[in-house]
């Protein structure tokens, strides 16, 4: 498997000179050299150009292009030109077409205007890129691949019957038997058993709630047909080129896209990030997205694929980066592990549905705040070649998240739909983020042992056997902590039966006899034990959610204060083995979580990066192979912040500087300290 | 006609028994009798398994199900199986699948995807009624038979090409010519006469509102294609079981389906009834749908074929029912003349779309509260068989309700689209239910001589017909309560010209000259008069609605007080004949709808059925054949209350007490005095 | 080109006389008499009675119609009986059904359910027009053609395969070449270059946003397409009857059509507006609307087409209006240049979708208020027929308006999709319409020489030429007002490159590096300046947008005060050649607007027609061929108002009154002066 191992971090951005006259290219180059740019994604929206019609080549302007940018020494990151099919093909073959589960037809026009299914466009697209690569395989400029782009962003599932006859297939594969498929979707209800496969349909619109078991693995089915068309592609690109790596830019917080099962296949994991600068906590999704891709990698570096140098387009309303945001966040990226920081896009488009997005050339020219903030980036990073190939330091704590559970927590008909998977993830992430304690997310099948500290937030899905090796975890000395709603379902979203939530009871302590989800607005209060029992909270309030929880071996922490739950355990703790196992049975408030969090890890033996930093400072460290530790420190705050060092450290990014015991950042302020 | 004659209250639930594995059976019929079930609801969801492939039967099962269940004796309300077809049918037949309004097609994956005018839907069906009413005609468990499944719940309205002829088919028979037809729709506005019946259609979605009398006949057209489904398997059980009493479960407050005309094919009327335990008013749902259940029984005991046991799954936040709420609300069933306590459902699925809906046995077994207190009410209910076959004392009070006038009501295109029949309703029952006043909720075309008052809650569609009965039972001494918007079309939805509401002016001593629909959040005052005119409401507030009266003949009770109507009447009082019409012109608030109800009953004479009761404490009196009196109390409050009783009264439910002078309820308390 | 040219202020409504039967006919001519009814629309929606069957013909009884009419004295504006196709037509030819961009079907049984481009439809109506016109050239009461009706209303724009091809054909006379499409069209961008026109397709519903360009020229076409429907019964109407004037009611705020491209095929301008008695500010959307139909007809009088009685229907909640509002808004339309005051419609509706909607003889008849209030009216507008011919004195202003930018504006993937173009016109017209500032509203194209003051709101679409004749007007002494996101794109929506906005830059005096949108809720805070530079604005409050300009020339006249733009200019004028130029780039709370707009339009020399006017009184004057000037007084406020004048005046409308130096006007009061 061929290695991502740049040299420097990487900065550059999607570059895409057919939208502009052949002249305006050697001022590219000029620029980009200007800009720092080491690397450019280029050819994402290529295919009509390439292929002007069905089988009609056209790559000698391209060549142009790849020669301008090997000249200039700019490594190119190739995308397989598939991420937007021509308007011939769509013409010639309307049944590539994707269709909504209320049998909409979506029409070309904008982008990603395909079946994830449909043979037609895979073959076309595979044929595509067998010429591609087998064309520039060998020129110097290429550096990877970029295969496709932003799978599912807009077509997160087809429900067409291509797609239809595609799910038969998938479940014949996983099933084997309609039998077996009747069982695994509980289809005595409802009088919904199959007589077989050919009466399979996708969850399209129903009367009213479609079988919860076939929305789930409509859902595992829709990324698994997206991954069908990536593996087609990269499978070319591995016979004809294997020595280049491959990537494919993932989207965070992304449900239709398992990345952890698609992060296997892919050399370097990448991801798109587009901040809100509307919004105050937008640096805190980021924490969360960045962590995730580090793990999906095991901790190797990974590429921030596409950030806007300033305001995106494609929300209502869009705010651009305030001086030194982009900068600020830029650092967060390679702070939790990125080693390249690359923007959509190089020039900013005259025309077409992103005109508004911002580029690094801006339509004003280098004349422009977002250019020289752009650039001076650039010479910042070009200044540091030594982060590189570090590493962040592995974390003691690990959140476990499953796409499957994902899917299935949000499905309907549930005691609450109110429940949000990435709230739920943010809420147990962002305590650990505040405190700067570094943590990883993994799925349930990474091995554990080597966290002080695992934190399960609603994993409504969960096999036994992750259970089991959760009970395993806490009794060999490991801290757990479990909120509501987890440990409910199987793989086929089948209840475990004997007490919620069975397969945890064990490890936990305890049985939830009833849930009692909590009214739009409503709150419980929630207070903690005196005396013996008194722990991290004092009083809070809990909303969304509370749970009638029958203590069996675990001991109340804090529990509900009024109402029909009056007295019943809200949050417990349950010494099990060596380890321990915390359960909370409602949604604290944040520094009630913050506070329940510091306790458990503060037990666990889980510390900070660096203690006693002042709030909205982020502190990470990377390790390089040669030993040599990069303590980052980022300010997402609004005040001046003075932080002591554990030692006179040097900022790199003040060349000449010298060693000093403390630190003063201004806001949106950065040191990179050795 | 058979007859519902249940020697006791029955209590049982849907028995779903094609969920489970065959040695759970044996569990459920041991803690059947533990929970004191009497009576079961079996195969509502059954087809799939009874037919899995076409023609193709299998009742093997079943019938050790329907054996199980008479060897411990156990009544089974069987039913049809028809409620949800299974894959194979849609599958070879997709052209039973409904469509809605928008041309949007509905797909299998959940229930009642069938377009109710199909005929192939109807053979298949009635196909599967034949076998089933052959096969356990003489069985003994079999003691009624439940046909369908609340009919019209999901698929309320149905558009496609089958639904258009089978429209076409209807009007052609209710108008016969297509003249008729264009008269009765006023079609010579905007251009829509028809030149022949094959040019109608179902009113989809068009550029603006469609032909109100062609909506308001497709609401008629399709309660009655519902009703034709429904009759075409009642037919078959009527003539093999011509014994059996024969049932459907009504849903309250449910649009499509006219329930007083199809409470006519019904042996017993039936209703499922889900509390809402957010809401803390939803008893007051519950007191009108019961009142309406027992009336379109015409007073005879009525059945409540499913509750939830506690939560339910399908709203978005589903909240449990706090201790002894179940217990409450099902009193408050038989308080309101039910015979039977029946839930779904038996025991909590462990897959598809209802596995968080509870059940009498839940997921948690029987260690649960829920267990718990289903299986202390069903020892209750079997300590008081002699409250079966007694009825509820005819009320003197009657509300008219039309569906007719319902479809009509809520209509585009009106002076205010946010009128709501169900609301309108609600607002004029619960000043009764507060003061304990019984009242009946009965058609147009039931007789009032009975009545000492009847209210007419905005009453949109009125037919001169109707309108004459009602200035007859004025004139004849009768007391009328009419409020806004009521008498203003015919049966066509053409307005009665000569002054609105033309056919009531007469008996009600006014004409209202203009609406004057209020803004979204605007206020009137309404004042009482002075001196003689002295009257129940002093300075109350109205929104919604007010309107321009002009008297003639009726006497300002209330005039509103500012504004643009400022000094017009806003309720008034005719003396009319020997009796009394009182008019209301806006939406008063609860306080003043209730203190001007109370004067007008007073006036008509109509009491309730225990004065001086704590507020939140409902009274019921049901009648025995034999002239036992059987007091209900409920305290639907969140105090204790203490009623003084009539005199030393006897509580049922407290075996071996003594007769008492007072009675003192807990919050949730319930009391059947004698 | 036959000229509209009245006797009298024209005075009547829609007439249904189809909606009734004969008898009532006889009637409706004697209350036309007494409501002194000089012109009546009849025939809108005629076509399924005059062509019951396809190409049978039945106009006896319009013959009848028209006879009474002409007996009468009543002029007709004939209907050309096209605004709503019978049913048979769309039951045989259901292409001509219209299609949503989600590709929902529309069905007929309301009205306008034909696609604009079909050529079925357009032969149907064209053979109807023939018809008619032939049948009634020479009737004594045909005074007018009135054809089609309210274009656009419900079906804006048609999405379906005939749309599709008639696009395509649209867009081959506009670009010749699919070479120039894809360069117009920006086609580079993901990917969409079109190999031939056959490829091109309306802007259906995709996967994410379509093409911008694609979506305005749809726009563009949308309102060509129903053009052509109507030019093509107008063709046959100009040979048959060459000498009677035609019209088409176009309606108030109406994004669909076009009106400026449309007005220049009419012989007279007509609107319908619909105040919203709800809304306390109704009347100032009407202002704006006056103004824009005077302007579209180069300062000839117009028609008030359509209003309402009273209260209409199709709002969700419709009040009726008060007494005295509807001849205080009739009489805002002739104030603002209106030679007809006409209604929808004649006799209320008995059945059918606006039977709630008010007409001059309502429900209740005669004996009604709307009934003696439209009476009254008709009597006073006889009273003065000088007014008739006269026109709005020529206004000093002008806003400059454009359906193209429009267009533009509103498209999806902005930097806020929170601008709305109405709204910015709407807060540009008002301070005028309240400072009594009369003005006109223009295409970018109509000579501007005449004007003190030309207002340019949000001017997005706007070509190289237009911002040239704007330069070239301030350089040559005129006042220019400029607010934000203006002269940002070109005719196919490409940003004019060179720093926004590029082509105004010259005349503004600045850049505009970032546009700097605000979130929702937020607010910026404007602060003018002091000493030499204080200006209008002291302290304000702006939301929606801001953004970073500097200054190249222009100098600041307020700026942002805090937040991240704190100092950056968001007021500015620029002294140019021998004019000004100012430029707003927030949207400013409207008490900031009036202050700015005062200052601007006085160093404009642009005065209001009578100065010194209490708050809410209009004031405009129409001039006469004779000199003789007619100044109006409207009292929109709800307290009397003393108005003094520029010398002794009689109010026309108190016959036998002397003249006065002071006018007091009640609440809804009108004076109109000589």
């Amino acid at each position: 498997m061929p290695a991502f191992t740049p040299h420097r971090v990487h900065f550059g951005g999607d570059y895409n000179p057919e939208q502009w006259p052949e002249e305006v290219w050697a001022e590219d180059v000029r620029l980009m050299k200007e800009a720092g740019v080491t690397m450019v994604t280029a050819g994402i929206f290529s295919w009509a150009r390439a292929e002007p019609r069905p089988g009609e080549w056209d790559f000698g302007w391209f060549d142009r292009v790849m020669g301008n940018l090997a000249d200039a020494g700019v490594e190119v990151c190739l995308a397989t030109m598939t991420a937007s099919p021509p308007p011939w093909l769509s013409h010639r073959h309307p049944e590539i077409l994707p269709v909504t589960a209320e049998g909409r037809l979506l029409h070309p026009g904008s982008r990603q205007h395909y079946c994830p299914s449909s043979p037609v466009y895979r073959a076309h697209a595979v044929r595509l890129v067998e010429r591609l690569a087998a064309r520039y395989a060998d020129h110097p400029a290429l550096s990877m691949w970029h295969v496709g782009n932003e799978y599912g962003c807009h077509t997160r599932q087809c429900y067409c019957d291509v797609s239809a006859d595609d799910f038969r297939r998938w479940l014949r594969e996983r099933y084997g038997t309609v039998d077996a498929l009747n069982e695994a979707w509980s289809t005595a209800f409802w009088s919904q058993a199959y007589s077989g496969f050919e009466e399979v349909l996708p969850p399209r619109a129903a009367p009213t709630f479609p079988n919860p078991a076939q929305q789930l693995d409509f859902h595992r089915f829709s990324s698994d047909a997206l991954l069908a068309c990536h593996l087609a592609e990269r499978v070319v690109l591995g016979r004809v080129t294997p020595g280049v790596p491959v990537t494919t830019n993932f989207m965070p917080h992304h449900k239709p896209v398992d990345q952890f099962a698609w992060a296997a296949h892919e050399d370097v994991v990448s991801l798109d990030f587009y901040q809100d600068p509307h919004d105050p906590e937008t640096h805190l999704g980021a924490a969360l997205a960045f962590d995730l891709m580090r793990s999906a990698g095991r901790g190797a570096p990974w590429m921030l694929l596409e950030q806007a140098p300033s305001a995106v387009n494609w929300r209502p309303r869009n705010g651009p980066k305030p001086p030194g945001a982009m900068r600020l966040w830029s650092w967060q990226a390679v702070a939790q592990g990125a080693d390249a920081v690359l923007y959509f896009q190089w020039r900013q488009s005259r025309g077409g549905a992103e005109k508004f997005h911002s580029a690094m050339v801006p339509h004003g020219g280098t004349g422009t705040r977002v250019f020289r903030e752009v650039a001076a980036l650039g010479r910042e990073l070009a200044s540091v070649p030594q982060l590189a190939g570090s590493r962040v330091a592995p974390p003691g704590t690990a959140l476990v998240q499953d796409w499957n559970s994902w899917w299935a927590l949000e499905l309907d008909s549930h005691p609450s739909t109110a429940l949000s998977h990435t709230e739920r993830f943010l809420a147990h992430h962002r305590p650990l983020f505040e405190a700067n304690v570094p943590c990883d997310v993994v799925p349930p099948d990474r091995e554990l042992s080597g966290y002080r500290l695992v934190i399960v937030p609603s994993l409504y899905l969960l096999s036994e056997e992750t259970a089991a090796r959760l009970t395993a975890y806490v009794r060999d000395g490991g801290h757990l902590l479990v909120s509501f709603f987890s440990g409910i379902v199987d793989d086929c979203d089948r209840v475990h039966l004997g007490g919620y939530p069975a397969p945890l009871r064990e490890v936990l302590g305890l049985t939830v006899e009833e849930f009692w989800p909590l009214a739009e607005g409503a709150t419980v209060t929630v207070r903690g034990g005196t005396g013996r029992e008194k722990g991290p909270i004092r009083e809070a309030r809990g909303d969304l959610w509370s749970e009638a929880v029958r203590l069996e071996g675990a001991e109340a922490v804090a529990r509900f204060d009024g109402g029909e739950l009056d007295g019943v355990p809200a949050v417990t703790r349950h010494g099990y083995g060596e380890g321990v196992a915390w359960y909370v049975g409602t949604r604290l408030e944040a520094l009630a979580t913050r506070a329940l969090l510091d306790t458990v890890r503060e037990g666990a033996g889980v510390g900070p990066v660096l203690p006693g930093l002042p709030d909205g400072v982020q502190a990470t460290v990377r390790e390089a192979d040669d030993g040599t530790r990069f303590l980052f420190l980022l300010n997402h705050g609004t005040a001046p912040a003075r932080a002591a060092l554990p030692r006179p450290m040097r900022d790199l990014l003040k060349p000449g500087g010298t060693a000093e015991a403390h630190v003063t950042l201004p806001p949106r302020g950065v040191a990179v300290l050795t």
